[in-house]
C-alpha cells in the first residue's frame, strides 16, 4: 500500500482502476470495499452489564486485529440517534472479498456478534474513473487506492443512474461531469470517494463522502440538484449520516 | 439562544441559514433537528406494572436531563390510537450531532428503552429559505433558530421533490412559492417549520406543521393540492399526525 | 348526535364539512374517524384456554365501554380467512382525537392487547363534498355524521389520486364525478362513506362501503374501472373486505 | 353442484356469474375463491416429533371436515423448496365468505395452526367473462362454477390491468382478448380458471392454471409476453407454483 | 447427463430446450435449476458449539446425499461478509421438481434448518435460446443442460425485460443480442448461465454468472450498460455476489 495525498472532492474521485495506467506509470491492485451496517437486537440491552461488555471487547478484539493487518482497513462509526435502521458501521477496504467473509465470520461468533442483525452491506471496487478532471488534470495519477480519512462525519449513499444516461454521447457526459466538479469544488472541506458496484451489488456506485462540517455537505448537494448530471439519478437513498469513532470500543459503548 | 416571536405559516418559514446575513444582522447559529419515532416491543406490556413504571421513569429522567441543557429542546408527543408504525415521538433540537447520538444511547439503555424499536428518525438544519415572502418581506430578519410551539397537534411528513423543480428557472419557482404562501396565508393558525435534510437523510425536508385545529390543516393541506408547486412534489409520505404531551411522563403513560 | 336517513352510494358521499351549512341550515360538528385493523401474536394461540378467554373479555369490555359514550361509535369486524395482514378491525368514529389515544391505550393494556399488532390504522375526518349530487341535488342537507351501517360486509381502502387530477377545471371534475355516481346509482344496495385524510394522514381519503352483496360491490368497482375518473386514480390498495360481527366478542372469538 | 367439464385454456375461462345467463339458460350461483399461503414458525421445527405429528393431525381434521362439506372445496399444496415466502398453500371454494372464516379461526386453533404464518391470502369471485370465445362460441353454457382440477401443478397469480386497457373500446379488447386466446389454444395441456376480485382484494383477477407440464405453462407465458394485451399488465407477481398433493397430511409432512 | 464443454459468454447462453433440436440431434431433457438463499436465526449463534457442529453435520450429510444422486448437482456458497439479506446459498440443478420439495424438507428438519430462514429463492428451467449466435454459429449444438462451473466467484440475479421488448420486432431483438453478444466476447474469463422462469416464479430469467475475477465482471456489466438491450431492462435486483466453497460443509462453517 503506498499511501498519498488526500484527494479533495474537486474532480478527483480518489479511485481508479489497477493495472498499469494509461500513462505508463505503475498501479496499485484494485480494492475491494465493504461498508457493513448493523442494529443490535434490544435482547442485548437486557443482558447484564458485564455480559455486555465482554461481548464489546470480544468484538473490538477481532476488530483491531484485522486493523492490524497490511493491506486492510477497518473504520468505525455511529448512527446511534440518526437513523433508525442502523446503529453501528464499519468501512473495511481489503484486498479480496475472503478478507470481508472471514472477518465477518468472526464478528458474528463473538459475545455481541451473537445480538447483531446486519441491517445493509454495500460491496463495491475501486476503479479509475471514465471523466477526466478538466479542473486538474494532472492529478490523474494512479489513484486505485482510497485512504480512509479522518474526517468526524461521514455520509455514505448507494448511487443508481438512470439508464438514459449511458445512452448518451460520452463528449456530454464529459460536460456534465464538469459542471459537477466545478460544484463541488466550491466545497473544498468535502472530500469524495467513489466506489463501483455494477454487477457485484443492487447499486451502480457506492459514494462516500468525508467531511467535518455537516452544513457544508447539506449546501453541496442541494446545490448539486441544480445541475444537469442530477435529472440522470435514479436512485441515491438510503443516505447515512455516520459519526466516526476512533476507537470501535467507543462506537460499541454508544450502543 | 435569542427567543423571538413565532413564526405564523404565512410565507415566513421559520427558519433560515446561520453566519451573518445577508442584510449584515448577526445570525444565530445553525440548529440540528431530529424527529425520533418509537415503538414499544409488545412484550414490553407483558412485564409487571411496576417494572413498566420504572422503566418509564428512568426514561423521563433522561429526557427531563436534555430538557435543562442550553440550546437542547426535547417535545414529547403519543401517536397512540392515531398510527400503527408509531407511539411516542421526540422532537429534538440542538446544537450538534453528538447530543443526538448521547442522548439516544442514554434513553435506550433504560428500563423502557430496552423494549423500544425506532420505526422512523429523520435527521434535519435549520437553514435560511432561498425564497422571499413577498407577501411580509420585512419578516425577512434571522430565523435560524426554531422555538417549538405549544400547539395540541404537529404535523410532520418527509418531502422530496422532482428533478424537473430544480431545473425550473428561480423566477418560475419564485412564483410558484409566491401562490403557495398566498394559500398559507388564509390559515393563520397553522405554523411551518421548514427543515433541511440534502444529503444527510433519505428526504430533500422535513416539514413540521403545529396547529390547536386539525381540522384547518386539512383543508390547508386539501387546497395546496391545487396549487402549481404541488405538481413538483415526488413523495412527501408518511404524514404523522402527533399529540402533545408537555410532561414527557403523560406521554410514556399512553404507551 | 342526530341521527339521519342512510345516504345511499346515489351521489350522496354521506358527509360534509360542519359549521353552517352554505344553505344556511345549522350542521353538526366535524367527527373523527378512524379504522384500526389488528393481528395477534401467534403467541397468544400458545396461551390457556382460560387465559385467552380473560383476555377477550378484558378487550371487549374497553369496547363496549366506548360503545356507551355520546357521539362515539365503534363497530367490529373480522378478517380471519380474509387478508393475511389483518385478523380484527375497529371502526371508531368521534368528537376528538384523544378519544383514539385513550381508548388504543385502554385496549392495549388488556390481555389480549398485550398480544395485538396494529398493523393499520387510517385517520380521517367528515367534510362536506365539494361536488354537487345532480342525480339529487335536494339530498345536500347537512350530513357531516356517519351514522355507520348495520350491513354484513365493509370494504375499506385508502385513495390517493394523481396530481393532474388536481390541476383540472372543476366544471371538468364534476363531470366526471357526475358519471361516477351514474354508475354508483346502479348499485343502490351500496352504500359509500368517504372520508378525508389530506395532511392528517398518508392517504387522501379513505372510502368505506356497506353492503349485504359483496358481489354487487365487485361488479360496481369493475363498471367503475371504465369510467373517466378512474383514471386519475394513484392508489387505491389495500382493499379490505371486513365481515361485520355485532358483538365484538364474537368477532374476538374468530380469532 | 352440477359438475361438468373441465373447460380448457382455449378461450374458456372456466366461470361466469350467477343469475339466469343472457341465453335464458339457469345457472349456478356464484363461489367465493381463496388462496391461502402459510409458512411454519421455524420454532414449530424445535417441538417434539410427537407434538407435530399431533399437530398436523388436528390441522389436517379440519381440512377433511371441510372438505366433506356440500358445495365446498379445499385442495392442498406445498411449496417447498420452491419458494421463500410460503410452504403450503390451501385453494379453497365455497359459497359464502363466512364459510372462510370459520374455518380458517378452526384451523389457527390447532396445534400446527399455532406456529402458521399466513404470508399471502387472495379473495376473489367465479364471474362470467365479458368477452366471446370465438374459437369455441357454443361453449359459452353456464360456467360460473370452478371444478378445481386434478392436475400435479398449480400456477397462481394476483393480476392487474393497467387503467388504460379500461378506456380502450370493448372491440380493441375483444382483438386482443381473441388473439390471447388463440395463443392459448396451442397449449391445451394447460387450463385456466379466472377469478375477479375487483374492490374485495388488492387485485382485479386471480389466475389459476393447472398442468401437468411445467414446460408447456413456461413456453405459453412466454409466448404471452409478445401479444398486444401484455402491454396492459400492470402486475403480475407474485406468481406460485405449487405441486399438489392429494391428502393433505402429506403435503403438512413436507413442513 | 451426458457432460459438454463449458460454454463461455461468447454469445453461447449454455442452455436449450429439450427434445429433439431444430438440427435433428437428440438432446438432453430439460432441467429444473433452483437457487435458495439462506440467513440464520441469531438465536444459532447462542447455541453450544458443539450443538452447532451437530446440526452442521446433519445438513451436509443431506447436501452430500443429493450430491450423489444422477441429473442432480448441488453447489454451495457463502454470502457471509457480502450481503446482509442472506449468509448460504445452494445452487441446485434436478430433473424434477419435485427432488428440490424432498430435499429441502430434510434440510429445515436437520439441527441447523431447524434455526434457518429462506430469504430468497428462485425457480427456472433450461432452454433453447431463441437468438442465434452469430460470432459461432457452429455452436449450437443441444445445450440443454448447464454443468454448473467451478469458477470462485458466482453472481446471480432475476432478470425481467419491459413489455416494450417484446413488442420489438425479431430482427431488431436478435441486432441488440449481436451487440450484447460481442461486447460478452471481450470477457471470455466469465461464463453465463441463463435460465428461464417465465410464469413459474417472479422474474423472467435467472442470469448466473461465473468468474474468478470479480473485476472483470464488474466491468463486463459496466460497458453492458450502454448498449441498445440495456434500455429494455425492467429489474436486475437483487445482485448476488457468492464465493464458492466446494465442500458445503466449508460454506457452514461461515455462518
Amino acid at each position: 500500500m503506498r499511501p498519498q495525498g488526500r484527494p479533495s472532492f474537486t474532480g478527483r474521485p480518489g479511485t481508479e482502476t489497477g493495472g498499469s495506467s494509461a500513462q505508463g506509470r505503475p498501479s496499485l491492485p484494485t480494492q475491494f470495499v465493504n461498508f457493513s451496517f448493523f442494529k443490535v437486537d434490544p435482547a442485548w440491552r437486557r443482558l447484564s452489564e458485564s455480559e455486555q461488555e465482554k461481548g464489546k471487547q470480544e468484538f473490538a478484539a477481532v476488530v483491531k486485529e484485522y486493523q492490524g493487518k497490511p493491506g486492510t482497513f477497518v473504520l468505525s462509526y455511529s448512527l446511534v440517534g440518526i437513523r433508525s435502521d442502523a446503529e453501528l458501521m464499519l468501512w473495511r477496504i481489503a484486498n479480496d472479498l475472503e478478507t470481508f467473509q472471514k472477518m465477518t465470520s468472526e464478528l458474528m461468533k463473538t459475545g455481541l456478534g451473537k445480538y447483531l442483525e446486519i441491517t445493509y452491506s454495500y460491496l463495491s471496487l475501486t476503479k479509475r474513473s471514465v471523466y477526466v478532471d478538466k479542473m486538474d488534470p494532472e492529478h490523474q495519477n494512479p489513484r486505485t487506492h482510497i485512504i480512509p480519512g479522518r474526517s468526524k462525519y461521514l455520509f455514505i449513499y448507494p448511487f443508481v443512474k438512470t439508464r438514459d444516461w449511458y445512452q448518451l454521447s460520452f463528449p456530454a457526459r464529459q460536460g456534465m461531469m464538469d459542471e459537477h466538479i466545478q460544484v463541488g469544488s466550491k466545497y473544498p472541506s468535502v472530500k469524495l470517494n467513489t466506489t463501483y458496484s455494477f454487477g457485484i451489488d443492487d447499486q451502480e456506485f457506492v459514494v462516500a463522502f468525508e467531511t467535518d462540517d455537516p452544513k457544508d455537505f447539506l449546501n453541496l448537494v442541494q446545490e448539486l440538484r441544480e445541475t444537469e448530471a442530477s435529472r440522470y439519478t435514479l436512485r441515491d437513498v438510503p443516505m447515512f449520516t455516520c459519526i466516526r469513532h476512533d476507537d470501535v470500543l467507543d462506537a460499541l459503548h454508544t450502543l
